[in-house]
């Protein structure tokens, strides 16, 4: 992942939300924290809530003032709780993600004070507005919660999910062989009409499709068909 | 939004981590928190961290044990960190959600442990297995953290974002006006070459373009071109 992303923390009141910020950030892969006028920082808490992340601490830059923070920067989002008067390209979190994820060059999500968020003029500073979607009467996020967030979309943005070790799903030709097999052990022992076999066949087929076997659960599932016909037929 | 998610906490130590969930859970439209065996609870820590979610606190239901929590529940999501050896139907948050915001009846997501997670037996009562993706060397989220990450998902999932008051757009007519009035005063200026002005023109096209001016802002534009014809033509 692109680590061009700077998040820039304005006025933070409470060390415990810049350390679970930067939490927040190294869980998604970003390391650019800035500071500007924290009201206490370093402090043992921010390190407390940090837990690990505390090298983004240690590189934290404590600047003056925003402009400060913000020198180099092409795209700027501030993220905002309120609805301004004014009209401002608004972006949710995934929009913005998206755009950051493209632009080049630095560039930076600016987060506001705890009860106060970001004044006009430092709104002026930005090229997007950035609002998570909340219900109404109760809108206000956790600063770090907010930074927790939009890192979340930055990764989901740039570093697709990988495929992982997801297992391999059955092929169509193993689970007709199964479903082959259930049948004929259904049949022999006398669960299933051999005049009408049908009707209950599909509400099973419906059933183990819906799970998206993979090859290995069809192995055991054949396997006890065939233990099944071992002891009981 | 349906509020038929249940947020279950399994032995959540820190009660701040209780506040902060039940504060991101209600920013996001849900209500129903579950607290399975919680190390201290209520706690004015808990309190102080929900900002004003505290009516969720106070509703919260304090279960002896898993089973409990889940009675009722249809579709069971288990929060995970790492990636399990045994086959599990695996999804992100936004996958997550898109099945909560379709399954019928009551469903829940689980949280574990703050530093052990679920447990194995924990995890077979899930239906499904959610990983919220990190980078790999700092793949622990905090749990009010992964709360907030999947509430909002949650919510992008059922309620999508209103248009808002987005301003509307200047028509293509509008800006067809706008770009005429500019080419105009620009050659009244002498600042275009009259034998050639296209190039330029088309670069302040592209400009404006870009912005996607609303019609106010045409507005604003043509009134700063109009004083310019007045004052100094």
């Amino acid at each position: 992942m692109k680590d061009n992303v700077r998040i820039v923390l304005v006025e933070t009141t409470h060390p415990g939300n810049i350390g679970a910020a930067a939490r927040a950030m190294k869980n998604m892969g970003l390391s650019q924290l800035y500071l500007v006028r924290p009201q206490r920082f370093p402090d043992a808490e921010a390190t407390a809530r940090a837990a690990g992340a505390d090298d983004l601490l240690a590189r934290a830059v404590v600047c003056d003032d925003l402009d400060e923070a913000l020198t180099g920067c092409g795209m700027i989002v501030g993220a905002s709780a309120r609805a301004r008067k004014i009209s401002w390209p608004q972006l949710d979190p995934r929009a913005a993600a998206a755009r950051l994820a493209s632009a080049g060059g630095e560039a930076a999500v600016v987060f506001g004070r705890e009860h106060a968020g970001l004044t006009n003029e430092e709104l002026d500073r930005c090229t997007y507005l950035l609002t998570i979607p909340t219900v109404p009467e109760f809108s206000s996020l956790n600063v770090a919660a907010a930074v927790q967030v939009v890192s979340y979309e930055l990764r989901m943005a740039t570093a697709p999910p990988s495929p992982a070790d997801q297992p391999h799903l059955a092929t169509a030709d193993q689970r007709e062989r199964f479903y082959q097999h259930l049948e004929q052990v259904l049949l022999d022992l006398e669960f299933l009409d051999p005049a009408n076999p049908k009707h209950l066949m599909r509400r099973l087929r419906r059933l183990f499709n819906r799970v998206e076997l993979d090859e290995n659960e069809v192995h055991i599932l054949r396997g006890i068909l065939t233990a099944v016909e071992r002891k009981a037929l």
